[in-house]
C-alpha cells in the first residue's frame, strides 16, 4: 500500500477548446509548476465583458506547492491574465527577456511592479525546483524570444511546445533549437503537449522573411508616405518594416499606445536594430517629404479605438489619410474580426489611399506550424504520450489524428478539457477526474462579479430594450395613486409609438385592477400579472419580448 | 431649351458599398425599372434586428412611372425585400420560373400571395414598356435560373450582369449566354452594371461540377449516414449530393424549414432530377441501415436555430448524431459567422462523427466571378460606361481599376454609392444629385419603427445594462416620500453588490437633499442630478457606465 505508484498530474486550466487564455499546470510531488497565464477576449455573446481569464481555484488551493509560472512568450493569450492571478497566487515569474519587458509594462499599469519576483532567463536554462526542474528551448513564433519548455523528472520528462513554428530563416537569425529536441527525444520524453492552431493546414508556414521580401518591393514602387499595421508585439515584423525604410531612406514614425509600449521595452533591450536617428516623433511627420515617412501602427485587426481606425475615420489627432498614402495591413484577421478591418478598409480607400491586405500580396505569414512542420516535431521528440493543446476541440482531435498517422498508438493520445486532471506514470496515461476550471469574466474593476445570469440579461436588454412599469400604491388601502408609468430604453421610438404605450398603459390598469377584485396584495403577484398581461400584449402587437421591469413603490 | 439632352437615370437604392440589399433603379422617361429587391442581414452592432430593407421612398414618389421590378434571381439579397416593398410599391414582379417559385413561398408566408402579380419569363424573353425593353440573359450562379438583365432604350444598351460567374459545366447543361453578351458588346453596350463581389480573387471560380467530384469520392468512402449541409437555395449543389447518392444506392432524406420549402418548389418545377422513391421522410430515417442514408440538412452558416445546429446541440428532434456520421458542411463561412460555424464542428466532432468543410476538403465552389471571368465579361460587352456594383466600397474600387487595365477610360468609370443618381447620355457620364436612400429595419413586426436612437441604447444597455432610480414625491411640498429604489438589470450581481446598491441609494438621497435645499424642483433638473452623481459614483467604483433611468411619481 505505501508504495503507490509515483505519478505526475498534468491539469489545463485553459487553452483547451479554445482559442486563448492558456494555462497548463504540471504537477509533481511538491512541486506546482504553472506554464503560461493567458487572457481571452470575450465573444460576442459576452456582452460588455472585457477579459476573460481562467478559473485558478486549484492553484489558491495548493499555493504552497506552486513554484512558479513559467512563461512560453510575451503575447497577450500567454501573459495577459498575470495582473489578475498574481493578486491571488503571488509565485515567481519565469519568462525570457523581451517577454519579461512586455509584462513589466503590463504590471506597470496595474501598479503591481513592485509586488512581483520577474527572474529572468536565456534558452538553455534550467531553474531547479525540488522535484524537478525546468528547462527553456528556443522556438520560433510570431513574437521574438519565444521558449519551449520540458520539465524534467524522475519519471521523465514533460514537453510543452509553447506556439511554435519552425522558420529556417528567422529574422534574428536565432533558428529553433532543433537539435535540443532531437536530443530529448532520443533520451525518451515521457508526454508531449503540443501547439494546434495550424494542424489544419497542409504544408508549411512560411518563412518570417517572406514578408520581408515583399515591404522590400512596397517600399521601392511607394511615391507617397507608407503606413504599415501590425501586431505590436510583433518585433520582427516591425524589424523588417525599419529595414526596409532604412534601405528607402524613409524615416520612422509610431503610432498607437501599445505599439509605443513595446517599441520602448523593445529598443531598450536590444530587439530592435536600426540607426538612432531614423525614428522620429509622430508629431514632426509633417516636417518631412511623403516619400520619407514611414508610420508603423496599432489597429492591423480593425478594433475600433486603435490608431489605424482612428485615422481610416479621421478621427486622428497626428495622421491625416491623404490620396497617395500606401497602408499596408500586415495581418490576417482573427476570426469575428473580418466586419472591422473590412470598414478600416474601405474608409483608406475612400481617402484616396492605396491598401495593401493580405488578399492582395504576401504581407502576412501566421505564427504557428502546419502540418510538415508539426511532423517535425513529432518526429524529433517521439513522445510516448501526447497532448494536443492550443486549439478547439477540432484541431485537437485533428492533431491527435496527425500524431497516429505518424505511428503512435492511439492509446497514448490524450483529447482533454479544461478541468481534467490527467495523470501519468512511467507507463500509462490516463484522465482521472477533474478540478474546478472555467472562465472569470473582467468588466471594468469587477473580476468574477459579472456572471451568466447577467450576461443572460444584458443580452436581453440589446435584442428588445426594457420597459419599465412603475406604479405607486397605498399600503393601506392598496389603491394605485400614482401610474402606472410606462418608460422604454431600446425598445421602439417612443414619439411614433405613443399609442402603443397609451395602449399598455390601459393593460397595465387592467392588470391592476382584477388584482384588486381578486384581493391579491402580494407585491410578486401582482408584479408578475403585470408582466405576462404586458408581455402577451407587446409580442401581439410588435412581435418583440422586450424585458419587462415592474416597479412598485408603497407608500 | 425644349431640346434637352435625352438622359438615362441610374439610381442604385442597395447593393453599393455594402453587401447586400440590391436594388438598382434604371429610369428613362416614364419608365422606372427596378432590377432586384434584396435584403441585407443586419450587422453585430444592429442588435435584435431581424432584417434591413433598402429605403424605396423614391420608388413610392414615383409610383406612376415604375413599370416592375425584375429579378435576377432567388437569393435573399435579391429578393428578400419584396413582402415589405411590394406593400408599398405594388407593380409586376417579373423573373424567371424558380426565381418566383421561391418569391412565392416568400409571398405565402407574409399573406400577400393573391395581391401580388408575378408574370413568369425565360431566358432570351424581352418584355416591352412604354420608352424601353427589359431582356433577360442566362448566366451562372450558386442558385439555378440566374439571369442578367439589359435594358434596351433609344440612347443604348444598359446591362446589369446581376451576379454570375462562368461556368463551362454547369449542373443543369445550360451555361451562360456568352453569346448574347458578345452580340450586345458588338452592337455597343452604352453601360454596364457587373458583381464586383469576387474581384479580389485572382484566376477562376471553379466549376460547380468540381464539387460533385468531391462528393462522390466521399460517398465511395463514407459507412455510415452522410449528412450534407448547404444553402436552401442551392438546387444544384442539392442536385450533385442527389446524384451521389443515387449512384451509391442511399436514401435521401430532407431537414430543416426552408429547405423543404425549396426542395418542394424546385421538385415540382422539374430542377431535381431524381428518382421518385429516392426521398425518404426525415422521421423513417432510423428505418434504414445506417450506409443506406443521406440527409440534406439547412445550417452550414451556423445558425443558431437551424437544422444542423440542432443536431450539433442534441436539439433535434428526428436526427442524433452518432459516431460514424459523416456531416459535409458544403459552404465558406459569410464573413461574421466563422465562430458560429466553427462550433458546430466541434460539437459535431465531440459526438464522434466525422467533419469534412471547406479547410479540409472541395466541399464548395464561389458563384462569383473571380478577375479571369470578369475580364471576360468585360471583354465580351465592351461598355462605354461602367459602374461596378455589388460591393464594399474595396470591391467597387478595384473593379473600376480591372476595367482600366482593360483599356477603359477612368472618366468612363463611375464608383458611386446608394442613392446617387447617375445621369447618363450617349457620350456622357456624371452624378447628378442625390435621392434619398438608406437602410430600414425589421424589427419583429414593425418596419422602420426602430431607428439609431434606438439601437444606440439597445447597444448602451447590452455593455453595462441599466439602473432604474424611483422616487416618489409629495406634489404640494416636493418631499421624497418613498424610495429612492434602486432595481438593476444586466450591471452587477445584485447578491453580492448589496453595499454597493445601498451606498447608491445613499449618493441619490444625498442628491435630492441638495436639490431640495437649492429649491429645485423641475423634474428634468431632479433627475438629471441622480443621474450625474450615480453616473460618476458608478464609474468610480466599477468603472462601468450603466444607463441610469431616474423615474419620478408625483403624488
Amino acid at each position: 500500500m505505501r508504495k503507490e505508484k509515483e505519478k505526475i498530474k498534468i491539469i489545463p486550466l485553459g487553452g483547451l477548446n479554445e482559442i486563448g487564455k492558456n494555462l497548463t499546470v504540471i504537477e509533481y510531488k511538491n512541486d506546482i509548476i504553472v506554464i503560461d497565464c493567458g487572457l481571452k477576449f470575450p465573444d460576442e455573446e459576452m456582452l460588455g465583458i472585457d477579459v476573460v481569464i481562467p478559473d485558478t481555484g486549484y492553484l489558491q488551493k495548493n499555493l504552497d506547492k506552486v513554484k512558479g509560472i513559467f512563461l512560453t512568450h510575451g503575447h497577450e493569450d500567454h501573459i495577459g491574465a498575470l495582473p489578475y492571478v498574481l493578486k491571488e497566487v503571488n509565485v515567481p515569474v519565469y519568462g525570457t527577456k523581451l517577454t519579461l519587458g512586455i509584462v513589466e509594462t503590463k504590471l506597470k499599469e496595474h501598479n503591481m511592479l513592485d509586488s512581483v519576483d520577474l527572474r529572468c532567463v536565456k534558452p538553455k536554462d534550467i531553474i531547479k525546483l525540488e522535484n524537478s526542474s525546468v528547462e527553456f528551448i528556443r522556438t520560433s513564433h510570431s513574437i521574438a524570444d519565444a521558449v519551449a519548455i520540458a520539465i524534467h523528472t524522475p519519471l521523465g520528462v514533460i514537453l510543452h511546445t509553447g506556439d511554435f513554428k519552425i522558420d529556417y530563416e528567422p529574422i534574428d537569425g536565432h533558428v529553433a533549437d532543433l537539435a535540443r529536441f532531437a536530443e530529448l527525444g532520443k533520451k525518451g520524453v515521457l508526454v508531449m503537449l503540443a501547439d494546434s492552431t495550424n494542424v489544419e493546414r497542409p504544408g508549411y508556414t512560411m518563412s518570417e522573411s517572406t514578408v520581408g521580401n515583399t515591404f522590400q518591393k512596397i517600399f521601392s514602387e511607394a511615391k507617397g508616405r507608407i503606413i504599415v499595421a501590425t501586431f505590436a508585439s510583433h518585433i520582427h515584423r516591425i524589424q523588417q518594416v525599419i529595414t526596409a525604410a532604412m534601405k528607402y531612406d524613409r524615416k520612422v514614425a509610431i503610432s498607437g499606445r501599445s505599439m509605443e509600449n513595446i517599441m520602448e521595452v523593445a529598443m531598450e533591450l536590444g530587439y530592435i536594430k536600426a540607426a538612432k536617428d531614423i525614428f522620429i516623433n509622430i508629431d514632426s511627420i509633417n516636417k518631412y517629404p511623403e516619400n520619407k515617412v514611414t508610420i508603423i501602427t496599432t489597429g492591423s485587426q480593425g478594433e475600433p479605438m486603435s490608431a489605424l481606425s482612428r485615422m481610416a475615420a479621421s478621427e486622428h489627432k497626428k495622421v491625416n489619410i491623404i490620396p497617395g498614402d500606401m497602408v499596408v495591413i500586415s495581418a490576417s484577421p482573427i476570426p469575428g474580426n473580418e466586419k472591422l478591418i473590412s470598414r478600416v478598409i474601405n474608409q483608406l480607400f475612400k481617402k484616396g489611399a492605396d491598401v495593401i491586405y493580405e488578399a492582395l500580396a504576401d504581407v502576412h505569414v501566421s505564427g504557428h506550424a502546419c502540418q510538415e512542420e508539426l511532423k517535425l516535431m513529432h518526429t524529433l521528440v517521439k513522445p510516448k504520450f501526447f497532448i494536443p493543446v492550443h486549439g478547439e476541440y477540432r484541431h485537437l482531435k485533428q492533431h491527435g489524428e496527425l500524431a497516429v498517422k505518424l505511428g503512435m498508438n492511439k492509446n497514448n493520445i490524450v483529447i482533454a478539457d479544461n478541468g481534467d486532471i490527467i495523470e501519468v506514470s512511467r507507463d500509462s496515461i490516463r484522465k482521472n477526474g477533474v478540478v474546478m476550471s472555467g472562465q472569470i469574466f473582467v468588466d471594468g474593476l469587477g473580476v468574477g462579479d459579472v456572471g451568466n445570469i447577467v450576461l443572460r440579461d444584458r443580452k436581453h436588454l440589446s435584442q428588445d430594450g426594457i420597459l419599465t412599469v412603475v406604479v405607486t400604491i397605498e399600503k393601506q388601502t392598496g389603491n394605485v395613486i400614482a401610474g402606472p408609468d410606462i418608460i422604454s430604453r431600446g425598445f421602439v421610438y417612443v414619439r411614433e409609438s405613443e399609442d402603443l404605450m397609451e395602449e399598455a398603459r390601459e393593460i397595465v390598469r387592467g392588470a391592476l385592477k382584477k388584482c384588486e377584485e381578486k384581493h391579491i396584495t402580494e407585491w410578486a403577484s401582482i408584479k408578475s400579472n403585470i408582466k405576462e398581461v404586458l408581455r402577451m400584449f407587446l409580442y401581439e402587437r410588435t412581435k418583440r419580448k422586450p424585458m419587462i421591469l415592474p416597479i412598485i413603490m408603497e407608500i
